[in-house]
């Protein structure tokens, strides 16, 4: 089954808005077993969707596109679509009287160009849209007009807040009705992290070998400090071969697998402080308050973070963490018993169970041949003690930073998990 | 001209990763004033990544296609397409030595497949890769061969860390050269805060009424906590237009006005305070160090940054601020007088000439009938006082983190325009 995405709008194109929706129509798709072979995005020219479309339906069975139904003047998806499969639009009365509805129930005028979208090509399904004006199309496209087969064209409103719903309520069913699945389909995604993504190949890909032969997928997707290990299987033994093969993988590299599927590294670090009724407090130099704030996104934090001490100038290290000015006198801000006194500092004046503290050179600036730009001393202060790690992250700002906090809960976590408290 | 730009990956069809290639690659092109005609994304399989190349090259002048160019055996961008060309691979030994020393440099061992990224296709230009190990390849391809005309074939790694500094400053210059414009091209955007964009447009939109007449294109381009005017000026008369209409806008709605392009308002802060050689302080509770985070991503930040002290619990707030516990058992952790103490706390404790604290309901949960979701207080102390502003940011949790900081950032840049000193 081939199933292809358009995207219409010349925003897009002009790179003025992200394109939400391919990754989430993508995801809705492959979590029910669908996948997508191939997302485009056209302006919103005539030329452009009109080849869009027919280029599509050329190839697909299956084809969801986005945006151009609207009321303003460079809303033409509905109109080219309809003329470029000869079909006479007609006006459907109970559309124009749900959009009179929606606009009565709000106190305001009804906008011009209202009945432009309550024309409805001959023979097309309507999609109800309960959170805007445009409704959806689906239309069956006959066999013969651009391939043998007959193929469903599917049009979907352009506001993420229209086409979510509409496609949960409306084209989930009809896609269940219109193509039902012979094949079970599993997929499972490992999250790693502290190994690069050519050493996870090369510990797994052999022991996978007799699965991938079999008809297993495996993907990598490396982002820095992270690497994702991705599964999918298909058939009546898909479940078992993703079972067998996730087996396999944390047999191997179990240590560095900090989470499944969707799991972020700082939800599986607040969730183990919460099993664990531990607290935890920050001391932040050169991450500027990086792995305060996302610990804070984690909604249930408050439960488990006390405070993050963003300690930016010596003094300020000196005040709030008790460090001695002749540690940094001695050794420098950037140094290990800096970064040592920064974590105790923390876990003493917060009372918390666990600190994490970070010094280093973000950079552009400020590196020495002693200490280049991206040079980082880590430290985690826990009941067993202190550890403190020195690594080189040198990349730009934003970069050092998020691969810092990993590094920095990533020891949090193996520490949690090897503590029996 | 006909661009296009084709990116490759697997888990974009599978919804797993988001797709900012597009945008970041669809505005660079656009603000040097090359438009994108069409994007695809398709999956790692060689047949779907030969039937998208052969296809954007058939119709293309230039194809930008993004992944597909490291060391595992799901990069096969290269390969295919020196296959597709019929291009012998040639080892670039300058290439190995340059990833073997960017290894070296970090302490780290060679990890194995280092060589597959050292092979350039026949007469390719090498794109240094200053950021990671595979470089990018650009190719031009000959009359005949897909269409009529020659093309240009880029091909850029996927990490974005990579793939941006690379265009920048390797494949704009090839642009440039291959693809010089005829029509002169001015763009000019001005960034204001602290006002929607409706009232934005209803403001200016007649007194600039001339100047889109006379070919002026105006845009608008709403985020969260800010808006975008957009100038574009074509021809001899452009750049006229272009200051015409920016001194139109700062005559009429210029105290939002914070910056220009591509000015973030935690740069433009930054550059004030260090102007006026003035010291900065953050007192955070809800937006959890987003604050400190945003103001340390700019470099140079540590001459103004002196701390900031994310204090979440009642307990840090009392200890690290010095907020008393009785006003947070009057009036409650969320509160004008809270805020108000927070922030002269911080002010006080760190020496800072401003501090700004924050403290409110995140959400998801916590709220109350007097106290919604979103409630915040932020509260600004400076040398001639402490004023607190309580605002209402009911969004998602990120979103809430990111408005607030916009907010008290706001304040900041208010106040030290207000201030003589």
């Amino acid at each position: 089954m081939n199933i292809e995405i358009l995207n219409t709008g010349s925003e897009l194109l002009l790179g003025r808005v992200l394109n939400t929706h391919q990754q989430w129509l993508c995801r809705q798709m492959a979590d029910l077993g669908y996948v997508v072979e191939r997302q485009v995005a056209v302006p919103d020219t005539a030329l452009d969707i009109v080849t869009g479309v027919k280029e599509a339906l050329s190839r697909s069975d299956l084809v969801i596109a986005t945006g151009g139904l609207g009321p303003t003047s460079d809303d033409r998806t509905r109109d080219l679509v309809a003329e470029m499969l000869g079909r006479k639009l007609n006006l459907d009365t109970s559309i124009v009287q749900g959009i009179q509805a929606m606009f009565a129930r709000r106190n305001r005028p009804l906008p011009p160009g209202t009945e432009v979208q309550a024309m409805v090509p001959e023979g097309a399904l309507v999609l109800v849209n309960d959170f805007g004006t445009a409704p959806g199309l689906a239309i069956q496209v006959e066999a013969g007009r651009f391939r043998a087969k007959m193929s469903w064209l599917i049009m979907l409103p352009g506001p993420p807040r229209e086409l979510r719903p509409m496609f949960t309520s409306q084209v989930v069913p009809l896609l269940r009705r219109e193509f039902p699945l012979q094949d079970a389909f599993v997929c499972r995604t490992l999250k790693t992290t502290g190994i690069g993504e050519s050493w996870v190949e090369e510990k797994i890909d052999g022991p996978l070998k007799h699965l991938t032969t079999a008809g297993l997928e495996l993907g990598y997707c490396a982002r820095i400090g992270e690497v994702d290990v991705r599964f999918v299987g298909h058939g009546s033994g898909g479940r078992t071969q993703v079972e067998e093969a996730e087996a396999t993988v944390r047999a191997l590299i179990g240590n560095h697998v900090f989470g499944i599927d969707d799991d972020q590294l700082e939800q599986v670090v607040v969730q183990l402080l919460s099993r664990k009724q531990k607290k935890l407090a920050f001391a932040e130099s050169c991450t500027g308050g990086f792995i305060a704030n996302r610990i804070t996104n984690v909604s249930g934090a408050s439960e488990v973070f006390l405070a993050g001490l963003v300690t930016y100038s010596n003094e300020a290290k000196e005040q709030f963490l008790g460090v001695q000015a002749a540690t940094i006198a001695a050794h420098g801000a950037v140094s290990e018993p800096t970064a040592r006194e920064m974590a105790e500092g923390a876990r003493n004046r917060t009372g918390a169970d666990y600190a994490i503290s970070v010094t280093g050179i973000a950079g552009p600036s400020g590196g020495t041949d002693d200490k280049p730009v991206g040079t980082v001393f880590i430290a985690l202060a826990t009941p067993e003690g202190t550890q403190v790690k020195k690594m080189l992250n040198a990349f730009d700002r934003e970069t050092f930073k998020y691969v810092t906090s990993q590094q920095g809960l990533e020891m949090l976590r193996q520490a949690l998990l090897a503590s029996r408290q």
